[in-house]
């Protein structure tokens, strides 16, 4: 059986991941990483209940916790997405306040790990959520250097495990489209977080949030979360 | 002034390199590991005898501990390395057997968290104690894989981190002279732990032992730890 580890944040991008690598008939390992963002007891919560959703329909799926918060406090990152940081920026992905959200190095350091755990269990494949609408802020999300993760994993690992991004050519809206119409089981996008706020109910202001409003409004329905102006 | 971060290991390796790059005048960031080693306790005490070293006399020095003992333990390695895994072999480095030593991925993310140190500190460099003497078992120890490895970690920084290797020609009795003669202020060796084992004293026959053993038979001057055979 073709096994896959990825990394399931609670956000829509990985929740469609995992549905897509499921309707591919793949044993899917999840791994969450804890590591201090402002977003994180929202966005873990979101990742348990969606590893919920597919076990109770009897989906061949492990999810695996990652406590890295004290491993990140050490790192002395002053990003806005983390705990530590200032207040995150509301607007546009595009816009340049959108940069103190970087977390340096944070997708290398979770994608070792996971090329770890798969080489352990034997899977060959990290699949990473990675995108066409993915913004050139993150220097960790540029196919240049998925290429060069791909490539150091592979030889890290004795040519055993690569990396793939099967949504590399989607926008959000081919994403939103494949998790409600393409796959057998509909993706739980009720249960997802995107949010980057601290807040309980999504702040619908922050880069994230507006990207995410976007795709459901070109999709031509309402988002199901609860937004903070809703309550 | 020059920033370099490093894996401090509390080995001969890395001990040179600190005390190579301190003698270029560059200011040392160590980083040491706690992975559920066998040898962790013996080799992280080590470390930190070596940072106390240099920092008595008054050299640039620095030290960050990362704990992840949690992270390693979810990683589902068997590796005999680990506590969780069967008996360190006896015998040559360049023996079958030594593959069980072999921990995925561990390089890798050890790398991936002293690149996103370096990038929040404003460090430039990563430096890795890889030499010519590394081992064909190790895959995570051999120069394509490091040159992958540095192509990810430069493009990860946004191009302002890279790794370097300044050992990466020398054998281990190059380090060993260097560190004996070349520095102003000597390399510590007797504060080194070198053996895989969990043993206090190093058991001279794991092959990280014999190698180093050989190294100082080479040098001609006894290694100036103490070994089992001799308490």
């Amino acid at each position: 059986m073709r096994k896959v580890v990825i990394g399931l944040s609670g956000g829509m991008d990985s929740a469609t991941l995992l549905g897509h690598l499921l309707e591919q008939g793949a044993e899917v390992h999840c791994c969450t990483f804890y590591y201090g963002s402002k977003h994180g007891k929202w966005e873990n919560r979101a990742a348990e209940n969606i590893i919920d959703y597919y076990q109770n329909k009897r989906l061949p799926i492990f999810g695996y916790a990652f406590d890295l918060q004290a491993v990140f406090a050490n790192l002395l990152s002053t990003s806005s997405l983390l705990n530590s940081g200032g207040d995150i920026p509301e607007g546009h992905y595009t816009d340049i306040t959108m940069k103190s959200t970087v977390v340096p190095g944070r997708n290398m350091i979770f994608s070792s790990i996971m090329a770890s755990l798969a080489e352990s269990i034997g899977a060959q494949e990290v699949a990473l959520g990675v995108h066409a609408g993915d913004h050139h802020i993150y220097p960790d999300c540029r196919p240049e250097f998925i290429g060069a993760l791909d490539r150091a994993v592979y030889l890290s690992s004795d040519k055993t495990v690569e990396i793939t991004t099967p949504f590399v050519n989607f926008t959000k809206l081919d994403i939103l489209m494949a998790g409600k119409v393409h796959y057998k089981t509909e993706v739980p996008y009720h249960l997802t977080r995107t949010c980057y706020t601290d807040h309980e109910f999504s702040c619908g202001k922050c880069g994230s949030c507006v990207e995410r409003l976007e795709a459901f409004s070109q999709y031509g329905m309402p988002d199901p979360i609860t937004y903070q102006n809703q309550v």
